[in-house]
């Protein structure tokens, strides 16, 4: 089923057409965000399907064909298309409607998912990563298709399992190569440096994440009666977290930096223009100093470099008041950020080899894989590259910054291997969203500047495609 | 009100009293095990308090006269006495009704406060420490009431926060000196070898217990966007609990071991006489090898030597699943047990002042101090002492054994220090009851052996005091 449309899209269009639906467009975020789609807890399962249907149904009344709820042995896909003619470029827009678990909660100044409206911001967890800036595509695509002006043809593939690893996702690319036909992927999950100082990501971190287990004695003891003799899983457990990182925080998993490609002098310098406040960012943290890899700085130890951190630790007695167990078990979860050419499925033997080796022989030890992804770097060179620019120069009124990311978005990697398809990833978020973190945010000023970008994008990605 | 009880303790009424109440005496502990008397969490304050209560029934019922139930600030003390003759010796005896949390609840094989009788033993929390062997003092009594055999005059002091650190104990001491005027202090709390092979406790360690909190960023930050150049405090915490020990296990607390009194060479070797299987030992808690203090054995490590133990760490994400949060605080709760002449307040001074120093300037850290209590050597020519050798030896068959313990009953320090009184640490549980684990347990062999020479204990140490 084709359609064509002939309208040129213009900024005006654009314009008059947020003016007049701006509430709507708020209220229905604020109902998109009201779903719990965590998709890391099975106690949320009916949400997350829930969350999906009001995708579906959003993407149907706003003009899309085949609309559809695809399962997986997971949460399921959502995948709605608008053809508008074989002859014109294709964008494959990326987005997930799931979210990060959104404890804790008693840091929450109002509840994750009763979304409120502050200070210019929305918050509920979810709402920057990734419901609000997925929402702006299926809200620029409504525009388009109402103001008769959508430029090209455009297929949705917004998941469900993003957070949890996008576990699924490689088979559905595989299954569906066909229907995912496109010339790019356009994905919104990503930060500017500022709301006056615009930038497009041109590289992202992979991901390996899983958890330990230390297990000293069979059973949880009498810290008095057995403590000095029996090896305590805490204890061995923070001291084999803390020789993963040697005293100038280099980690000692051997292997680890074999593939990771050092940056050029020059390179590093073009990173380094981007505009940073060294101070203002300690200050905004409330810490003194930085912690990080000797020989970087603070940006380059969160976007070039590969990490270790620890996520997550737990062991013995943590509730109220004092317990004298030594306890038998200690867990943590530990993930690996990756620069290009690190390969998570290797990084996470290394790291199970290293781990195993360095237990003292009077404990066991578990490493349980989580999920990872691959690093990505996206090119500076292409139609669809040039066209993101050249949108968010007219909406914001000056030319983006390219910079790398610190994060991951594993599923980039998997584009271009699967489909052969480059990634575009023109995200409106801030580094000071909070994702992942309680009150988590999205500026209504970058809501509604991403849906006013993305159909600047379109008509210039047709111009530029010809 | 004094009464004369005239008729002398026989091994032959004692065992005839036992073996006609003993379904009833079992019946009545089982009672007692129910009430989910957790000191440490202020849930249980009203099942405390009923425990009191039924204590205070128990001990009105076998004949005790000035049955009170004592307030302090925290949980009360339970108060009961009985003067047979003034001229008589008086024994005061010491236990406690409160117990220790019972989770992990998922690793009982039956709830903890719902007691089994199984495999010759009765499972449930405090079935051990210290409700049945405190239980087995009030049985005894009535026992020596009913057959008009007490031989001694009895004061029993049973308090509701043993588990907690006595904090509102020494109070008490210090208030009613006069009401708990008495020749020693007879305290089961502690264990025997084997069943085959009974002990005396003629020494306890001290303990200092606290909490530490690391922060690093103000709030919990994603892992990517921040990870590699922000600190993280599980990372930091983990390498400050790691560096608190040396490559031997000694521990690095500047002046920790200043006050330890090393044991000469002769009285170790008379320690080591106590028969200690370190292959069974280790296989029934399965493991290949201890962990411990180098230059000195199990026994000792867990008995003369002072420790530092970790008994829970907590920080980030410990739910289902991933998250990739680089979190703002991490915690842990840290004892140390003291052996005798180290103190507890100075310890804790020490443990503060050195985990300030070594904290990066990037975190911060807050030390929290929970409880103490100081360690005891128990005096061994003392006639209350010859009378415990004595009425274990009748009911055991066998000299017993004295030994060192490795847990801590602080409040025997308070005694020496506030009542001027020596305390016999005549204990019936076994360091395989499970005590602070789940599924803890006490034999019904230790029960009633209890019950049998507490009373013989009384006879002797009448005529002892001659």
């Amino acid at each position: 089923m084709e359609t064509t449309i002939e309208k040129t899209t213009t900024h005006q269009t654009v314009n008059a057409y947020i003016e007049k639906n701006k509430d709507r467009f708020l209220t229905e975020l604020i109902e998109l965000l009201k779903f719990p789609s965590v998709s890391a807890d099975s106690k949320y399962k009916g949400d997350v399907l829930k969350t999906a249907e009001y995708l579906k149904n959003k993407l149907q009344e706003a003009g899309a064909d085949k609309v559809e709820i695809c399962p997986t042995p997971g949460h399921p896909i959502v995948y709605g298309e608008k053809i508008v003619d074989a002859k014109l470029p294709t964008v494959l827009v990326y987005g997930h409607y799931d979210v990060q678990p959104a404890d804790p909660l008693n840091l929450w100044t109002s509840p994750p998912f009763e979304p409120v409206v502050k200070n210019g911001n929305i918050y509920a967890r979810g709402s920057a990563d990734d419901k609000g800036q997925i929402y702006m595509h299926v809200k620029a695509f409504e525009l388009m298709m109402k103001t008769n002006t959508l430029a090209c043809n455009i297929k949705f593939l917004i998941e469900g399992e993003e957070e949890v690893g996008s576990s699924n996702l490689d088979n559905f690319l595989m299954v569906n190569k066909e229907r995912l036909k496109a010339d790019v992927v356009l994905v919104s999950d990503t930060s500017i440096l500022a709301n006056d100082v615009p930038s497009l990501t041109v590289g992202l971190r992979g991901l390996t994440y899983l958890e330990v287990e230390v297990t000293g004695p069979n059973r949880d003891l009498h810290s008095g009666v057995y403590g000095g003799a029996v090896p305590n899983p805490i204890q061995i457990l923070a001291k084999m977290i803390t020789s993963l990182k040697d005293e100038n925080n280099h980690i000692t998993i051997a292997g680890f930096y074999d593939d990771v490609q050092e940056l050029s002098a020059a390179d590093r310098a073009e990173l380094a223009k981007a505009p940073f406040d060294e101070t203002a960012y300690f200050k905004d943290l409330d810490i003194n100093a930085g912690e990080g890899e000797k020989g970087y700085s603070t940006t380059e130890r969160c976007t070039i470099r590969p990490t270790l951190e620890l996520n997550g630790i737990w062991g013995g007695y943590i509730g109220e008041g004092a317990k004298t167990v030594l306890p038998s078990k200690a867990y943590a979860k530990i993930s690996m950020r990756l620069v290009p050419n690190q390969k998570s499925d290797k990084i996470m033997q290394l790291f199970q080899k290293h781990f195993e080796s360095i237990a003292p022989k009077s404990v066991k030890v578990k490493v349980k894989p989580h999920h990872g992804g691959e690093a990505a770097v996206t090119p500076s060179d292409i139609p669809a590259y040039h066209a993101a620019m050249f949108a968010m120069k007219q909406t914001f009124g000056i030319n983006p910054i390219p910079v790398r990311g610190g994060g991951s978005i594993p599923i980039v990697a998997a584009f271009e291997k699967i489909l052969g398809l480059k990634t575009i990833l023109m995200g409106f978020g801030l580094d000071s969203d909070d994702i992942h973190s309680p009150n988590e945010h999205y500026g209504l000023f970058n809501y509604y500047k991403g849906i006013e970008t993305i159909p600047l994008f379109y008509q210039k990605f047709r111009e530029l495609s010809k």
